[in-house]
């Protein structure tokens, strides 16, 4: 079961960071920019630049989260590079989050889980092992991703609690019945998928923001089933010390994404950028393993 | 103003109607599903099926919508295809409105928008007249889409209440506070853009259903100025009677959109898929003028 895989690897490594895959093309160090003139260049130079972030990373970190719509901006080319890191990160053993937050109805969803979980019809495609879906529509416009997921064993995470500064707006919302909307999601959430692997998590896990430690704490004492895709650590304000009540007293419950921190890490660190990626992601595994207490698994 | 200029055709061919191209490769008639060996001629077949029905109905209707998740299932030659098809209608002289529900916070949603709204950096991409939006994750990932929908004059449409069975799940919850969550996200939106159009209609719209006539009567009360896109009408269960709740006493309001009814036609009334699509869409404009009750505007 793909969330046991994913829990092993993290206690092989003793690193639960994923380095996010949100390559901008001003990320890239002037000399790869320099060689972009049209989007298939542009595409190849942001391959390039990724390629290189994960060989520097893969003995290291069980994941990378690729957000795609850093690759839809550069169109078809772009989508293009989006599928050969998808697929390049999956050779080189990591597991693949693709951050796409797909939704819709049902008929259609069935279509975005074919896309993101299955194996591809014909070649190239975007096939990952885990894929970010947001739950507004109800559980119809759940049930075809986590029915894909147990076809192909791949996993979700559905939006719960978001690291954004505004998250609260809609998601802290209090309800008539004493809930929140975001439990009233993540209830959704753990009502849709009741088989939990050896570590106790289920395939259906959620997105909960480091940057909201309250909610995340409630979260993990309600849901622990849930196992937590964790964004906002870094530039977006979110520290290990915020983040640990997404984590249960053996240490697990989540996967911390860090993407700018990481792929940008060469402008402070100076060096190269995949050298300084690598030393960022050590700096990460420490900072999170202190602040999570270690494993007990 | 984009709300403006779409009002303007919709009155001048007298029909508030939208073509779903939510074209899947099983939908196409046999001859042209026989074309179909790798990727890449999938994408052109899905083309080919699409640019004869936008020929056909291109002086009757004033847009199309693009269902984007039927194009991501074939991979990056999907999107090409996907992009094909958006840049086709426009030379056309059709509204696009590129159905992709996307949604992010705000550093990654301002990437969506640039991607289905901005005019594309480098060649072909997927600028598009309307987008579709989800926000859950509150106003910080719609000002980015609303900033660029601005800067660029195009529109969205963000979830409100949809189409699907079970949409009640989540968006019919009562809040404390005493609206519901889709009351919740139309104020959102609402507050979200308080600029008008000659028509009296903000740029930014709202998704309504045309399967729940009760909320979509207390959405056209509650919010004047959002203009609607109106999915669920004939294979999902949505008549035009259902749906004539979205309009005012000007017959506005909202453009229903018909998917599988137009682009399936041909197997219920024989002949070319491009002439049945044709004689559905004038069947679809009778049948919701009557409801309207004509224009008054």
């Amino acid at each position: 079961m793909i969330t046991d895989r994913l829990i092993d690897r993290i206690l092989a490594l003793e690193n639960p960071t994923c380095v996010g895959l949100d390559t901008a093309l001003e990320y890239l160090p002037e000399a790869l920019f320099a060689t972009v003139s049209d989007a298939r260049s542009a595409a190849e130079a942001i391959f390039t630049f990724n390629r290189n972030i994960i060989d520097a990373v893969a003995d290291m970190v069980p994941a990378v989260k690729v957000q795609i719509a850093y690759y839809e901006e550069l169109g078809p080319w772009g989508l293009s590079a989006f599928s050969r890191t998808v697929n390049y990160a999956k050779e080189q053993g990591l597991f693949v989050i693709a951050d796409a937050k797909r939704n819709d109805i049902g008929a259609t969803a069935s279509r975005y889980a074919k896309a993101f979980l299955a194996e591809p019809s014909f070649g190239e495609g975007f096939s990952s092992d885990f894929l970010t879906v947001n739950g507004y529509l109800g559980t119809d416009g759940l049930i075809p991703f986590a029915e894909e997921a147990k076809r192909s064993d791949r996993g979700l995470f559905v939006l719960v609690k978001t690291s954004n500064p505004s998250s609260g707006e809609l998601q802290d919302l209090l309800l008539a019945d004493g809930r929140t909307v975001y439990e009233a999601m993540a209830d959704m959430v753990a009502s849709s998928d009741a088989e939990y692997g050896k570590y106790g998590f289920s395939r259906m896990g959620a997105v909960v923001g480091a940057t909201h430690p309250d909610q995340a704490a409630r979260i993990r004492a309600r849901y622990p089933h849930l196992f937590f895709l964790i964004p906002g650590y870094g530039a977006q304000g979110g520290s290990a010390e915020m983040l640990k009540n997404c984590f249960d007293g053996r240490g697990l419950g989540g996967i911390v994404n860090n993407s700018r921190g990481i792929l940008l890490a060469y402008r402070k660190r100076g060096g190269t950028y995949y050298d300084a990626a690598r030393a960022a992601v050590l700096d990460m595994k420490r900072d999170l393993l202190a602040a999570i207490g270690g494993y007990h698994a």
